[in-house]
């Protein structure tokens, strides 16, 4: 990017009357230097089936184009029209649920000819329309892609084909998936049954696994065809979003978001959270580390919050606050979905920057200000550069394998415990990037997080003992190295492969009651000395123990581990414990591995994060995420606060609003 | 009416044994004068296909005439029978959750030509059998009738032929619905997708109505079947129900009882309520105001309970204070369901007024005293006048509206709202009647209450501007005029059009989290100084403000406001509040209105309630909804209590036992 | 049998690799005597259709014999092969939810002629294929069978077929049935309704009835066919199975155990329970007692849980003290679900003896010494036989009658009820029969506890009266007595026919808010002094009132009462009390049959259980369902505790350990 981008998605199709022109003197006095259209509305842009009308399109590309604001165009293809439906009903995807229905987007069945037909067509008419028009800087194929859990005769099918051609031979998959179990077995190709009812936790996952392929094949097939008519200075880019929980919680589960952004020249993402008093910058820090890992590289915000929904309106500050967090955690680009609060249909009450009334308002007052800052400091802002020595390992593998084998009480998942590891080293101000199964710059880190491994090959297992060996440190939680990248648990002493650098072994779990761990080691005091929902009853061989069970029968047994491996060191967290234990846990880590510093001495809410810029200037960003003014000392090079261009010197005190931020570049 | 009614729902058909005799020996002991028969047992009375019985049918009619019991003949087709079924599978609805299976009644598609063809003939066979029958008094078509969500592709074919008669093009529902969003746009008719599937709240609402219309349209046909029949002097009616939530709680959402009962000559309702220590009369005014409402004049209570559901046994004394009850409400019959507690199948655990040893029990014992006061207090009592300067505006719309688009939490809906409002009214002995989004009478009243008047057309909120400035007094609580009639939101600062009867707009809103009102104005204590689920961020322009939000951002916001407007006051309330401070509010409303009087003097579970017998004569009910004794002074002039037959002079301290009721007739 | 069986479940053919000697190794050293096999393996025995592979079998077959362990064999049929499903889809049960999908277990139509056909074929070639096999010591067929719903058109079919042959004609079904209401009533055999969508709870009872002889009649054509085959010293069993509630819990709500057991030579269970803190033994303790009592006899635990799920691991001791447990109720045979942990698939946590690493653990140490104990002790302790004065009358009419007619609430049902009862029962150290509706042999008992019997033909009710004038006790709950077996409600005063030796009667009854007992007069406490869910309001005619309501309205009413009827009493108790109560009015009883023993000092977690050996000898099993060390004094003659060889001298102190077990045999 040459720039900063502040935009906002704009549906001139959904505006009750025409607004195009006082929409853009309105933009334009909010610094909105990028919109992005067209994503939603293939009925509008083919009214009927072959007949195409880009009025609307054509309109506000020449309006914005005349005002200055970039165009993201994206392609429809995320909710299809009432003609195909009524003509073709069999492209609404079936699932196990039964056919979906008309009505929702992301309905439909992402593999059947019937609408792959149809998207590519309008993604050629539509593409091949715009793409030479001055104002489009880029495109954004789909939108929030998943698989939708499309799962009909024809998706088994391609499964069976995918199956044949990863294994060979149903004896493989027999005996890998454990088949024989209640008479599952496959004697037959054409015997193999439809996964939708299957109980085989194996079989399941590697369906949910088939079914990310699918959506990777599908975005790259977009992008393959709008590569065809691209300019060589446009981008192409998709929506990626997270585990939904009401907001944007953590891994999600049905897109590898690093196999498929390979077919995209930028990562987008969308990011929504809390605000108000739940405001806590977590998530926007989260979801800007995955996005900015998926290719090393800057990315954009494609969307997030304004007004957000009912109840989350953001308090003053917090627009500007959240704004400067993107950038901070490396995006180009915050853009708001969306620019106005539609009027009828679903999301009436997913406020937009404007209200309904389609006036300024104190949310849009305050976008002002961030427009005018992002335009002013863009050259100083944009495309920072962030090296961090920390990484969490994240695996969509294992995801869905917990997904099959629940931990007790069903109330936590995956993301739970990487959330759980996440957000402790978030609050200590220890930067992060996210690496996964496949990454192959482990090297890079002098400390990896590896929370809950569940579903892992041998190769990855004995490359992260490798990395132990070369001198890195690693924290696993309970359930790393338990099965294979079949599910299938290991038919060895647990941990399996990772005992030999966790100096440890289990054969027995339980599920804590009441239990914390014997004289509170990590000195937590006694409300945070807790563990849950699971215990693996650890035996050490070669490892120190940093803690035992505090149990009149399990007390012999240790809960959290550290081992001399090489020159290396791994923890092994064997029980789910309170994110008290963990912070203790993860300091201790942090130190170990040499990292600890400056930047550790503040905590949440006091965040800072940092890096380079084009410059090769350092910026160091403070945040205060709460309602109470406060003051930090800063410890670095004499620098120049951004915002208000005062002088900062090595280490004096300097105040912070509350939900305020400051940008210091060092001189 | 002649003379006020004391019924029972009677089944011969489901007695153990022939007990006829037996049954009106023990009726006319306990002064039952009428009974309702037939309305449930299509497959008795047609046991096959054009097969027709109607034994059961005479022998009861003649043993109550002879008895002096007068009878009510129900339509019985609410309840479909094996055999029609069986041969045509398809009249059994389809909805949402696929077909309805046999077995419960109300499962049948009201649209069905095979329904319908099988439904006239059983009508036309009985009615003409019945009808010149002397104990015959009247007839009730169907029962407590609803669409039962039939949407199937025959519905969905009427649906689009409504549509179109309704908007002409589809240009028109394409702009007022909203359809550009999300790709929902049709553009040709034949495209029209079932509404099934759809997430478009505007069409969803407005297949709601679609769906209300269907019960309007079927009962006028039913009434003009029966009309064809029927003598002068006997009377049709429907007998309705209301929002279900074990018990009759509010608005009923499925039927609009005000278009739905023009057809009949009166209107009947069932109500049920909790009894014992949660017994308050409020279910039995509230629905005998909703259904006095619909044609301004005295209604049936075609069913109520007698021993009720297993936990619901009335007190002793408790089933008088509800029958006098209903009479204070207007009410000129009062029935129960049902005469015997049926001893097979689904619901043999609501009780009749007989247990199922149908043998005398204290509950029989106490309908004996009440039905000997009705039969000498007749003239007395029945069609009693009520006069209200108070009415409530209530929105089946609104209701459905607030469906689609839900309070944050999903707790709340529109009924509770309405409750909210109508509950403190009640206990502050403030007569009320109902109207709707078509009344033309709003000039009647002095106040009106507004709650959540969510969907409306201009021209009725426009009308309530006029009425508040001619003089009227409006209480409206949040959510009023945010959207016109389609569920498409004004596209002007809110609440819109009555911003100027109200003094105020707003633009944003949040739910609250521990949020009360700054400073306690309303003086109701810090445990009810709350408000909860929702709170607009209100600027007055030309409002006094009542209360202001104790927020630390928010705080600036009014929360309800008062507003001078013309000769008249409008009140807002943009937020839920406690009941404590809804009461303050309506105390004040009452007040500024100029209808504080003696009555509201006292409050509940001191409950009065008056009107004017046919004499000309003030007729007021004292209840004490409470397991304790009280007293209260009586304010008017001297009278005489009705069931005592003692002197009451104006003045006097009344006591009046727990579970008491007072009549006392002016003299 | 002619030695105490130890075993488990074994599955070579779910091996990760070749264990099969090694498997054998350890299972000698654990004293493993006897494995379960082939009974969920069908798609590996018969690969394809009507090709057979036994391979497994055989090999697994002459390992045990050559090891001197012995085999149960199994029929498959309870999972079936993939290729089954892909040639006849309709194999698949057709349920209230759709047709069941592939994957699972237990999902196929047990009626269907297809499923049948090749059940038969796979059950006659495997037990053609090993019934000579000298290791084979017997058979079960299928596994936990229950009719998973079946109710598709041809068992619909099957049903009116059923309904015809017991009553008849429909004219005795719509009366007996109440199919008048609601127009539900059947006047033409083919007009006969799908019994899925009925809301006819005496339809719906019948229906379960039906459903629970469909596995009845299977479970019998199973044994006919393996009969065929078996040698005379081979047996046949089957392993059933409790209402489960992530443990066995109570009577099986889809199986008539005491039906379906008569065409097996011994009766077999599983019988799962919490264990660590929540280990209690009443599980073990009542569903052994059902089993004994299906044939009067010994019995089998064919699974039970060896490291069980995760959070159920036992603490040390606690593997002993349940397997002696089962044996002192009577089991002949204690055996693992599984021998070891499965890798893949689903109950991938339901850990077996042996954990995933196939190694050694401390469980599988424990069951070491089990294994040894069994075998020295065998003489001495199998075939225990115990001679109980107490039994409790389950039926399964009433449970399925209950979940028609569900106590207010929803949250206890007939099961609850049965184990207030039983459970007071055990902790008293009362030894307990089961008997049921059909049973012959009341007269062998002193006291009778009657939980809930909701569904009794007039007979059952008659023959307990008679029971009691004849010198019995019983102890009744509330809802006794109310329906016929048709669940029809009696016509005359409640309880109906068992007024009579109850001395009570009631027409009304409550759900208690905040009730308790008038006085405490059971001495509970304040805390315990309480009543939930039900309440009848009992007017004695001869009984004496042990306990009034303590209610404003409803305290002349009797809670409890007991009546001198002939020789013997009867308790009633009109409502659902605190365990407390419970206690007392079962203490109370207890004592007034005579049954108060020196046993009855104890209570748990001191648990007491006895009979008598092979030899005479009066053996007795102390427990100490703790986790504190105990003692107790030993009131019988001089014996020997078995594990210890420790002399026991008659009123001696005995100590013993947290979850200990002593085995204290007569001299």
């Amino acid at each position: 990017m040459n720039k900063l981008l502040y935009g906002v998605a704009y549906y001139d199709e959904y505006m009750p009357y025409d607004r195009l022109e006082k929409d853009i003197q309105m933009m334009k006095e909010a610094g909105i230097n990028v919109v992005r259209i067209a994503e939603s509305t293939w009925s509008t842009h083919e009214p009927q089936n072959g007949v195409f009308d880009f009025t609307s399109v054509d309109r506000v590309l020449d309006a914005m184009e005349q005002a200055g604001i970039q165009v993201i165009v994206g392609t429809p293809t995320y909710a299809i029209p009432t003609w195909m439906v009524k003509q073709h009903p069999d492209v609404l995807a079936f699932t196990k649920q039964g056919q979906s229905r008309y009505g929702a987007r992301q309905n439909m069945d992402i593999t059947h000819p019937v609408y792959l037909f149809y998207a590519e067509r309008i993604i050629r008419k539509l593409i091949a329309h715009v793409c030479d028009h001055p104002a489009v800087i880029g495109f954004q194929v789909d939108n929030e892609t998943k698989h939708y859990n499309t799962e009909g005769p024809n998706v088994q099918t391609l499964f069976v084909k995918y199956m044949r051609e990863n294994y060979k031979s149903l004896d493989v998959i027999n005996k890998q998936f454990g088949l024989d179990y209640w008479s599952n077995r496959i004697n037959s190709w054409e015997d193999f049954p439809s996964v939708i009812g299957t109980i085989n936790g194996s079989l399941g996952a590697e369906f949910a696994k088939f079914q990310r392929k699918l959506v990777t094949d599908f975005l790259a097939w977009q992008v393959s065809i709008v590569k065809e008519y691209k300019r060589n200075d446009q981008f192409v880019t998709q929506n990626f979003d997270f585990e939904w929980r009401g907001y944007s919680f953590g891994i999600q589960p049905d897109v590898d978001h690093f196999a498929a952004s390979q077919a995209f020249d930028v990562t987008s993402v969308d990011i929504y959270h809390p605000s108000q008093d739940q405001l806590t910058g977590i998530e926007i820090s989260f979801g800007g580390d995955v996005a900015r890992s998926t290719k090393g590289s800057n990315y954009l915000v494609m969307e997030t919050e304004a007004q957000a929904f009912a109840n989350w309106v953001p308090y003053p500050g917090q627009l500007r606050l959240q704004a400067f967090s993107h950038l901070a955690s490396g995006a180009n680009m915050v853009a708001y979905w969306h620019w106005h609060s539609i009027h009828n249909s679903f999301e009436t009450y997913w406020k937009g920057l404007l209200s309904h009334d389609l006036e300024p308002n104190p949310v849009y007052e305050e976008a002002k200000t961030i427009g005018r800052d992002f335009r002013r400091l863009s050259t100083q802002l944009v495309d920072l550069k962030k090296t961090n020595r920390v990484a969490l390992l994240a695996s969509n593998e294992s995801l869905t394998a917990l997904e099959w084998f629940k931990l007790p009480g069903g109330a936590k998942n995956y993301n739970d415990v990487v959330r759980l590891m996440y957000d402790e080293l978030y609050k200590m101000n220890v930067g992060c990037d996210i690496v996964h199964p496949g990454s192959d710059n482990l090297q890079d880190y002098s400390l990896l997080i590896v929370p809950a491994l569940y579903a892992a090959p041998d190769s990855l297992l004995e490359r992260l003992n490798e990395f132990v060996k070369d001198g890195g440190h690693i924290v696993y939680t309970f359930k790393s190295g338990f099965t294979d990248e079949n599910v299938k648990v290991r038919t060895v002493r647990q941990p399996g492969i990772i005992s030999e650098a966790c100096g440890i072994h289990y054969s027995m779990f339980v599920e804590p009651k009441n239990v914390g761990l014997s004289g509170d080691p990590l000195q937590v005091g006694e409300a945070d000395n807790k563990i849950e929902t699971w215990m693996e009853l650890i035996t050490p061989t070669t490892a120190d123990v940093l803690a035992y069970y505090d149990h009149p029968h399990w007390g012999k047994y240790a809960a959290i581990t550290e081992n001399q491996y090489g020159k290396g060191k791994a923890v092994y967290i064997g029980c789910l414990p309170s994110a008290a234990i963990v912070k203790r846990v993860l300091e201790r880590a942090v130190k170990e591995a040499g990292l600890w510093s400056e930047d550790q001495e503040l905590s949440f809410p006091l965040i800072m994060k940092s890096g380079v810029n084009r410059e090769g200037r350092a910026i160091r960003y403070y945040f205060n995420y709460s309602d109470q003014a406060s003051e930090f000392r800063y410890p670095y090079s004499n620098g120049r606060e951004l915002l208000t261009e005062a002088a900062i010197a090595k280490d004096q005190t300097v105040s912070i609003d509350r939900w305020g931020v400051l940008i210091i570049a060092e001189s």
